[in-house]
């Protein structure tokens, strides 16, 4: 078995997403040190380059050592100590995940329930901080990929500032896709992948955490649970004084850098917008088809779609032959949702018309 | 800031390690989906090669999502139920770190310690497990990084064999390098890294857990406190259900992939006996310059030799000048060792006489 005998694919699941010749070939660039001065020197530059994209200026924005679910328990280990309330927004499978991941870490958890493919209402979330002024943490998912749900913040944003609990927001799926306004929304902890929107490989995922939610971890009565996620251990790292901590993974530092070089070409403005306007397109021609959307009207992911297949056709046989017989990927759906949906990825460098044509050329033939 | 302009050095520190070519150009191949039925056939290829390198049959050996440091907290994690006993050998930074992390599992630590430079004793852990029968876990660093000093485990292996206790062993320096021998040491959990004697970059790290460690997770009492790290959720997707956990790093895996490939050309005898004749080589070219060994005799790994400049000189001025005029990465000394050595790995690829003959050369020119 050899790796150059892999067969390409086009990659328009919920990620990974199609990565760029230029992101590949950064990370086959010699690998470096993880304490010489250029890898540090390159290290502050995507740290950098991570602030604008989440829209803030939290020093501790950085890219954790592990995938997205790593940053997803980074996010709460760092914040949550065991017996505090944790109001948590489920609506999908990453919103379940958030409840399991905080019981672990010794929450008690408040579940705040809507129907897969709906918003979580603000008016549950003000109704839980009520019920539960004591809570420590309110943890929502902006991007359901079980769903394609784009989660409001602002007013979620604007009732949690009024409480004392930190906000926690998954960004996983929307970074670099749909705008992430980590301090216009007063988020605390934001955590993300690189495998989706920002188009490099899965291996590395961003976080950034306000000084209000620094504070709180440095007024912890308990030590963080995990050693390798302790945001106050990376910071030594990360810091001026440059202590180790662990060998970050280079050869993926270098290709989220070059990932955030090509997006700071584009601009964040016209990245949203090319997102917006191809995810618009896909969901136009899918109901053309008779796919119906899963997630609630008005409030769609335009770069995750999750469209319903036309009725009494089984989508797991469909679904290979996309694979099989046109080289293109599109992902099941999860839980509840399980052989009731395709979950159709727009994203990053997959985000273009081309690949609207392509995917749709290929639903046409396998749906024949 | 661009990855293009980052100037290559050769990687003779404590790790990263220099990465061949071929290992680079595979991890810039086309990334697939972590549910593809040619990524989840390279997994599996991964898993069978790393078995033969740990020297294990094991079913439950896989690389983690992290870095050696995150293997190391998943075999704690894992295995570790809070209250419970866990004698660590400590004799480095590495046996520190255990004893950091076991106490955040709510382990109660039976520190056996040894100074920095010595090995532990097989007579400490006999007495260590007479004094406390009831422990449940015995760590231990197999190559210490810090320190240069290889941990002989046969007696200990026997030992814990006849105790009730698990077997945790940091192989992260070893594996690759030197012999890992999981079955034969009698060995429950063995971890380790791809950046040093694999010639990887960091991002992933190989772990080994025997049939009665799984045992021991499935009888837990309590979750395990990581969701990202429980191995009995990761079984799951390494098993034929296939299940999504989290998404994998797929170009890391490439690279490990390679890299494995690269070791199976070569034999692992072949391999052994080049890291143990290239590092004699350089101890005794060092001891030739007045260097000291900090490592106890007969216990020094030929990949990682610490060793103690000639009285007087300063280290740290002289290692930057090896970086900034020979373009040459030594480490530094950790902990009590800080500012009295240097730390010259020979590792994977970097494990050769050109190599040696280098490194010789410009320490030859620093030390003037």
């Amino acid at each position: 078995m050899n790796v150059r005998d892999l067969e390409a694919r086009l990659l328009l699941g919920p990620g990974p997403s199609p990565v760029a010749q230029r992101v590949l070939e950064a990370m086959a660039r010699p690998t470096l040190g993880h304490l010489d001065p250029q890898f540090l020197a390159l290290m502050d530059d995507v740290n950098a380059r991570l602030r604008d994209v989440f829209g803030t200026t939290n020093e501790m924005t950085f890219p954790v050592s592990g995938t997205g679910s790593a940053a997803m328990e980074a996010s709460l280990a760092n914040v949550i100590e065991p017996g505090e309330k944790v109001i948590v927004g489920v609506n999908g499978v990453f919103g379940t995940r958030l409840v399991e991941m905080a019981r672990r870490m010794g929450g008690e958890v408040v579940a705040i329930e809507s129907e897969w493919g709906r918003i979580i209402e603000a008016g549950q979330v003000e109704s839980a901080l009520r019920d539960h002024a004591d809570a420590a943490v309110v943890a929502i998912v902006a991007a359901e990929t079980s769903t394609g749900v784009r989660q409001p913040l602002d007013e979620i944003g604007r009732l949690v500032g009024e409480s004392d609990a930190l906000l926690v927001v998954d960004t996983v799926t929307a970074i670099g896709g749909t705008p992430v306004e980590v301090d216009r929304h007063g988020i605390d902890v934001a955590y993300a992948g690189t495998q989706k929107c920002l188009g490099v490989p899965p291996g590395l995922a961003p976080i950034s955490f306000s000084p209000r939610a620094i504070e709180k971890v440095h007024a912890r009565k308990t030590p963080v649970q995990s050693w390798y996620l302790d945001v106050s251990l990376l910071a030594g790292y990360l810091g001026s004084e440059r202590r180790y901590h662990h060998t970050a993974p280079i050869n993926m530092m270098y290709g989220l850098h070059e990932g955030l070089v090509a997006l700071g070409e584009e601009g964040l403005e016209a990245r949203y917008e090319r997102h917006a306007r191809v995810g618009a397109r896909l969901q136009d021609e899918l109901r053309n088809r008779d796919f119906r959307m899963f997630a609630q009207e008005g409030h769609r992911l335009p770069q995750l779609t999750a469209a319903m297949l036309p009725e009494s056709l089984e989508e797991g046989p469909l679904r290979a032959r996309l694979l099989d017989e046109h080289g293109i990927e599109v992902g099941g759906g999860l839980g509840p949702a399980k052989g009731k949906l395709w979950r159709i990825g727009l994203m990053g460098f997959g985000a273009t018309d081309e690949n609207v044509d392509r995917v749709l050329a290929g639903i046409d033939a396998v749906l024949g």
